[in-house]
């Protein structure tokens, strides 16, 4: 991937100045410019603007072997927050994140069946109001709202309302910023984030759901593609004379290994249908077969681990393609049952990885797996606002 | 993708006024300002050192609405030339580019069986020196040479020779410098830069030769991944359960549709082997083939199409995760039948890419398939010297 050019104090700088500072957690002048490459006056003023800004507070100082006492800079998490709201198929998820991405807030609450279409914008701007009022959060410091939600896909029946209408009343009302962003990507910036990945590292995450996408974060941008749809990795396919796919391709991954397909087996086989209860949404039903399965029911575990190996075959595929050295798996499927699939990956990736002789290809999960694309979606808001231009999402 | 920030005068905006000016052909320094958005006074430095350095020159003038006549600015063609060496299985390519990317001279030579080990170095010396001296070029104004070969493979017999020892030896007796690349990314880049595609489209290459890779070129830089060997094609699976290949995955896409799985499956064909003459090497026998398929012979045909139709299916899966809008074929398999993998190619992805509602996406099939690795190779010499620390890849 590219590598690094000594950067010159464009808009780009402070972006990198802000991601250098919250990666250090606090650091000095003089350490800024020894990692960044830019000039002791370009930093002192970029550092000036940021405190003016109140991005980033001088917070103490630390010895120094050349005689005088370095000042270190730190972020000023509370200077600004960000939103993100998940629509999932039966709740909303609202989160708000501050400067560093940290979660400030957290709250699921239903999303009856119908409710996603009516007045949802309403709605929205009332579920909003209530949790920035329940934590007491300043609007004035709320840099915007990001609304997540799949894609829409060919083929595939509507994902139901259209966002667009939704995003723009939004913006009306609520006098800020929106964005609706896709699942996959937004979690990727929040694994990216939270787990302070260099901006040098080409990173993955791989995000179980209903489907399966994929999120790219290279050097340091998601990767959009021609048409903001990069990360379909759910499409591709793992047999090209398998199971038809309503996209109009065959033997998509999807179809072997997301959570609807794991629920779709499982009813096909009446002894597991008998013994759990898998009546309900994808998702409980789901839930049930990973809570037998982590708990040794052998039909249980049987299934997911085959999902588990179908998946790492699309993995591989998208690691060889991109010679990814790391991986995050994340999504509601990784919450019940990561372990199951981390075990897959790792084992295929280690047999099967072009690279594999050359670096490892470190597979990990998430922390907060079923909130990682609201917060990354929450955090991108935060983002955009310190380091205008410098993200690529708005849409 | 990454949209473009408005850039900073560093390093970066020498190559993107190269770029620029490149492909508008010839410019003035307000249009110049205009498209890079870089300062007027930017601009008038950047361009002082070009034409001081004799990269580009003044080359007439244009009306201009504004009153005052437009000075035009141009690539000087002729100041900086690179050079491309192919190692072919049994030839050698030579090539040589100007600052623009044209080819200004080129040479096949045999590559005797055995020849490339022994004084590998001490040969390609000599034939660099025949081959300048026969075009007459400048020695001091050769910016350097890229030698072109597979990249080693875990699973596979050895490409051969020890190429970092090669390229040490070449560099030191040369003195100038040398790298080595691999073939797609090379075609990758050469197509890139002839086809004048803009930065900020996520380009792709698809190489199809005794392997299969792909070469992806991302704001204008080759992606690299986190070892230098993104591009891996080849190994993407078509079918979980499928053939087995030597880098320890099954269903590797190589194992269907490169040249040697072509005349690996012709050969099994009594009828058909009886009828060709498919003794000697891949290539010679893969393009017996090729001609008869394209002559219309129809076992020919089916064979090269069944693998054009496994190609597409591993396409499809590349063109889901990147969302590319654009693809180019090249390599020697589509110097002989290039129009029969195209046809499969569009015809599948028009009915299982993604995106395919929100954009099409083009199949073009390289101008000089044969010669795109070594033509990119050269031109990523000159490219780097234009430019330098803004390609991302002498390794």
């Amino acid at each position: 991937m590219a590598r690094r050019e000594t950067p010159a104090a464009g808009p780009g700088s402070r972006a990198l100045v802000v991601d250098v500072i919250r990666s250090a957690r606090s650091i000095s002048r003089v350490e800024l410019a020894e990692v960044t490459g830019l000039t002791q006056p370009s930093i002192s003023n970029i550092v000036r603007v940021l405190i003016d800004d109140g991005v980033i507070h001088e917070t103490g100082s630390a010895d120094s072997t050349r005689g005088k006492p370095r000042i270190l800079l730190s972020i000023n998490p509370y200077s600004r927050f960000g939103m993100g709201f998940h629509l999932g198929a039966e709740t909303l998820t609202c989160v708000a994140v501050d400067l560093t991405g940290g979660v400030v807030g957290r709250e699921v609450v239903p999303l009856a069946t119908g409710e996603n279409g009516g007045d949802l914008a309403g709605r929205l701007v009332a579920r909003f109001a209530d949790f920035t009022d329940g934590l007491d959060l300043p609007v004035n410091r709320i840099e915007g709202l990001a609304i997540v939600a799949p894609t829409a896909r060919p083929g595939f029946e509507s994902a139901g309302p259209d966002l667009a209408a939704v995003r723009a009343e939004l913006a009306d009302r609520l006098r800020m910023p929106v964005l609706v962003e896709n699942d996959a990507a937004a979690a990727a910036l929040g694994e990216f984030w939270s787990r302070r990945v260099s901006r040098e590292q080409a990173f993955g995450s791989v995000y179980l759901s209903t489907g399966i996408g994929a999120g790219l974060v290279f050097s340091g941008a998601l990767f959009r593609g021609a048409s903001f749809d990069a990360g379909e990795l759910g499409h591709l396919s793992i047999r090209y004379d398998g199971r038809p796919c309503p996209c109009g391709n065959q033997g998509c991954v999807e179809r072997y290994a997301s959570m609807a397909a794991v629920v779709e087996d499982a009813r096909q086989d009446p002894e597991l249908a008998g013994r759990l209860t898998l009546d309900g949404s994808v998702s409980s039903a789901y839930d049930v077969i990973a809570r037998a399965a982590v708990s040794g029911d052998p039909q249980a575990f049987a299934l997911i681990d085959r999902a588990a190996t179908h998946l790492a075959v699309a993995v591989a595929s998208m690691v060889n393609l991109l010679d990814l050295g790391r991986l995050v798996l994340t999504g509601p499927a990784v919450a019940s049952a990561g372990s199951i699939y981390a075990r897959r990956l790792r084992s295929h990736l280690a047999r099967t990885a072009h690279a594999r002789n050359r670096h490892p290809i470190a597979v990990e999960l998430s922390a907060q797996p079923r909130d990682a694309a609201s917060i990354g979606a929450a955090a991108l808001m935060v983002q955009a606002a310190i380091a205008p231009g410098h993200t690529t999402s708005a849409h």
